[in-house]
């Protein structure tokens, strides 16, 4: 078995063993089902992943970072909890989001414990990592709301600069996968230096990783993203393909839209490609991949990076 | 000035000038402002006065305790936040609930943000004592929300029994009172005797402070506590005075709704007084009032307790 599937078992039986222990089994259970819910929903486990392979790289047992793992998947889970609420989205992995499944109220309240949850996995962790620990994380935390913050109000915004845009999705989703590496580097004794390029790593990773998103929603197919492809599209949500285009196309998408036609997202996918917007993004998501690289390079002398690079790849290389 | 004022005053005094820091100033704003919006509102701030007072209890000078102050109110304030949105309350201290100054989706992330907020703060205290405030303030936020979950679970019960409803006002609203006491006096080398004494000094202080509050509900003006009172009555709310009425005199809430008066609440209120409910619940008020002062007792000759004392005895008269 590879690395990434050895790790997301380890992870996934660890989860399900503290399923059955006290901490899972509180009352009133009103509040915990809900978010034994979404952490079983699945999910490719991107985080708690690489906090257990940034403990590897640091040449430890990944248990060590087992705390910090659990924290950032909570974490995940519990800003996934909210973003439906605010995206009034219905659907999760297929299966009804939280809100939907229970009601708005038992989404706001529990995706509260599970982040409180979060913060109690981390307070498991060695007493001499807390202080560091906490500092990430909680700017990270903060980041990631700022991130959706953006989001929001990007929607009420015609025009989105691409480094507005850039920005949005580094807090958003990126800054969050540097957080799981750098914690999962701190608990593992891994020095500044190594911490924070595996940071870096990941916030460059993380920016690849959405761009990729975006192209995947507007070019991947059903079958293999089980989404709809061109939903993006369709609700003129602006990802860096819009952007690109928009910037590049005055007035192109609009006429697009007026025009009525029933292959709208067709026509919209064509005009990018021809225009050059599908290569330039495509050409974007490749540079900050290769910076994630470049940054497990500056370390590679000190770590076992191997698992973190294949990782990578699998990453970049993904259909789904 | 007595120290409830001088410690009130101190509080203030280091919430409005942190407003100018770069800590109050981060990007983008739509996400900061509710926050300090709604903790510039006021309210008494008995949470961050309890932690200062439990450092000058300890000998310590109250300064000690501010990073502990400001994460209690602010957990303090994202509750309100979140729960507003729960309840759908329309004004909060006189002013809109931030969900109506702004919307729903302001309110739940900017309330994500105050809790992120109040971690961050207790990140600010001396590392030493961080694995100690850390497991107090999570066993706490853990059980205020499963507080704020019975006590929307119980709008859907009928039989609401006394221990249940003293089990919810417990987690919902005196624990953060015991918590904001317990780290105020780790965070002063507090010895964990003190430290626990304290906790459940502010325990008991909080229950006798909510059946207070649903007293005063009842039977207190609407110039004092600036509510409108009986609202609990109207909206039936299973409140101790309900709670002991009901059991007592089966049916009779029931027939007094549905002779359509236009003077239920006096009439329910004079039936309580008759029937002995409310003198069964002051006596209630009055005996967790003496825990709390039990436990005071038991730390006098190691801690200077006066001023919270004083501070219990202002919290049993007050009228509002």
């Amino acid at each position: 078995m590879n690395s990434l599937d050895r790790l997301r078992k380890f992870y996934l039986d660890s989860l399900e063993q503290g399923f059955s222990e006290p901490e899972w089994n509180r009352h009133p259970d009103e509040l915990y089902a809900p978010q034994r819910y979404i952490l079983g929903l699945g999910g490719k486990r991107i985080r708690p992943i690489l906090a257990l392979m940034a403990a590897e790289a640091n040449g430890c047992d990944a248990s060590i970072a087992l705390s910090v793992a659990h924290s950032v998947e909570r974490f995940h889970n519990f800003s996934l909890i909210h973003d439906d609420i605010m995206d009034k989205a219905k659907i999760r992995r297929g299966k009804k989001t939280v809100h939907e499944n229970w009601d708005l109220n038992t989404g706001i309240l529990s995706g509260d414990a599970l982040l409180v949850m979060a913060y109690k996995s981390l307070s498991q962790s060695p007493d001499k990592y807390f202080s560091e620990l906490l500092k990430s994380f909680n700017q990270t935390a903060l980041e990631v709301c700022e991130g959706q913050q953006m989001d929001m109000s990007f929607e009420k915004i015609d025009n989105i600069e691409e480094g507005q845009y850039l920005h949005m999705i580094r807090n958003k989703t990126a800054v969050l996968l540097g957080c799981s590496l750098e914690m999962g580097s701190i608990i593992s004794g891994g020095s500044k230096v190594v911490s924070r390029a595996l940071y870096n790593f990941g916030v460059e990773l993380g920016i690849s990783f959405q761009i990729h998103d975006d192209i995947l929603d507007a070019y991947g197919s059903t079958k293999t993203t089980g989404k709809n492809v061109g939903a993006d599209i369709l609700a003129k949500k602006k990802t860096l393909l819009w952007i690109h285009f928009s910037k590049n196309n005055p007035g192109k998408l609009d006429s697009i839209f007026d025009s009525q036609s029933i292959e709208i997202v067709q026509k919209i996918l064509s005009e990018m490609e021809l225009s050059g917007t599908f290569d330039y993004v495509q050409k974007r998501r490749r540079n900050h991949f290769d910076n994630a690289m470049k940054s497990l390079k500056e370390i590679e002398e000190v770590c076992e990076v191997s698992a973190l690079r294949n990782f990578a790849n699998w990453i970049f290389e993904r259909k789904f």
